[in-house]
């Protein structure tokens, strides 16, 4: 489908990415950067790019994947924009659209396709190492269009690697996942931080199933998720304002032994959770 | 070790109790009551217990495993305390032992032993269908003995069914479980009903395992995680109380863009989450 694909950032995503085109066989060669050059030769001697390239390289390739931490997506698409040929693809993987898409795109140069992405394939865990070639496979990948031009190629793609393009306005993109993603990292990042300062003997063992599911998400790398909320300040902001006002109700109906109250409220949270799965 | 048992509650940890101890031959009969007539049949049709029972029964047993919700501990203990044989052992497994203990410490009839358990073995499910043999394995049962009895022939059971018992003063008991179960089932609910008052289409491809992962717990049973909160409601409120206040420091920090101080308080948070596992 391609001829040469850069891949800018080969962590998690980038990596699993490049290891899926080549397995599939959907780009002949895959030239790849990383700012972290321990990263970058981890991802050349695991095979998952077949050759370090510098960035000024990205004239020669027509698919380009930004997989960078998000605050820094913008600036490094601005960078790389002119030096595209025509007829490139260009997409970013962000966890936030919003940040992304109303910095860029009025200097989307003619000729150039970009198409900004969320794969929604994320793990807890983070680097080159942990690229996998599977790990799209049956996942939504969210396409925020932002013109109305050729993006049919990169549905292809995204189908070619066993996900399912699903389109969405950014915005409401970014306030979906405020809710289903940045705000369950504050919470579970919290909580754990309530534990923590307990300081509790054994913890280890006291701590159910309940809590591990609850807080797996609180092993996410804390620079990656930093950036994401303050990319998307605006949608969590408003999400924990909302949270907020919820929580206000529900301690006034455990102050008062409200049972009713509380059930009627988690009643519906349960059924909606229960049609979730499967 | 014991002739009969008496299970008042037949649901997950109640059933789960009663077949470890048929399945290892630790107890000769074990008879049955529950409030609910369609769950107690059920437990009998599934011969997780030997038969139906009348509570007025408890007087020809030497083990009663009262396992009703917790909000109803203290009224079955203070009716069955009195029918009692000398010499018998009686135990109730919720998950919040000071509401029970305080309400029945002063009312133990000499010669009978009450011990206060809490098996670290939830499940989001209930009901006597979803009782299993093996539940307790490898699994934590935390006891907070209030006098110093027999419960060395407790803590011989404990170990029977392949659980380890660890002993808690009940008041940290119910601080430390109010911050290791309490709040991520009130902030599960409450993020679910987050998202489902966003009513946005297609939402089952759009959420992550991460989101699943984190709202397990809020398919858990709506009555009992109400009387759970409300019998632990000093040390739930206060949790919510500190939970809050970290709350507005990191709202503060991401209105702010303050990247540093959300990167400290997470990576604390992940090592110590870290931690927690294996």
């Amino acid at each position: 489908m391609f001829k040469r694909a850069f891949i800018i950032g080969t962590g998690l995503i980038g990596g699993s990415l490049a290891i899926a085109f080549k397995k599939r066989k959907l780009v002949k060669e895959i030239l790849g950067y990383d700012r972290s050059l321990e990263n970058l030769n981890k991802a050349e001697s695991l095979g998952i790019i077949d050759r370090q390239a510098e960035l000024k390289e990205v004239n020669e390739c027509d698919l380009v994947i930004v997989s960078v931490p998000v605050l820094s997506i913008p600036s490094v698409l601005l960078s790389v924009f002119p030096m595209l040929k025509k007829g490139a693809y260009i997409l970013d993987v962000g966890s936030v659209k919003g940040y992304v898409v109303e910095k860029v795109e009025n200097k989307i140069p003619p000729g150039i396709d970009y198409v900004p992405l969320h794969p929604v394939a994320g793990k807890e865990i983070s680097g080159p190492e942990s690229a996998e070639e599977r790990l799209f496979e049956g996942r939504t990948v969210v396409i925020t269009p932002i013109r109305n031009e050729r993006w049919k190629k990169i549905e292809e793609l995204i189908e070619a690697i066993g996900a399912v393009p699903i389109y969405m306005d950014y915005k409401l993109h970014d306030e979906l996942f405020a809710i289903s993603s940045h705000i369950p990292h504050i919470l579970s990042f919290a909580n754990v931080n309530l534990l923590r300062e307990m300081n509790v003997n054994n913890v280890r063992f006291l701590i159910g199933t309940g809590f591990k599911d609850f807080t797996r998400i609180a092993k996410s790398n804390e620079e990656i998720w930093a950036d994401i909320v303050i990319a998307n300040k605006h949608y969590v902001l408003k999400a924990m304002e909302r949270l907020f006002k919820g929580w206000s109700k529900i301690k006034k109906a455990i102050s008062c032994s409200d049972r009713a109250k509380l059930t009627g409220l988690w009643r519906e949270a349960r059924l909606f959770r229960e049609k979730l799965d499967g």
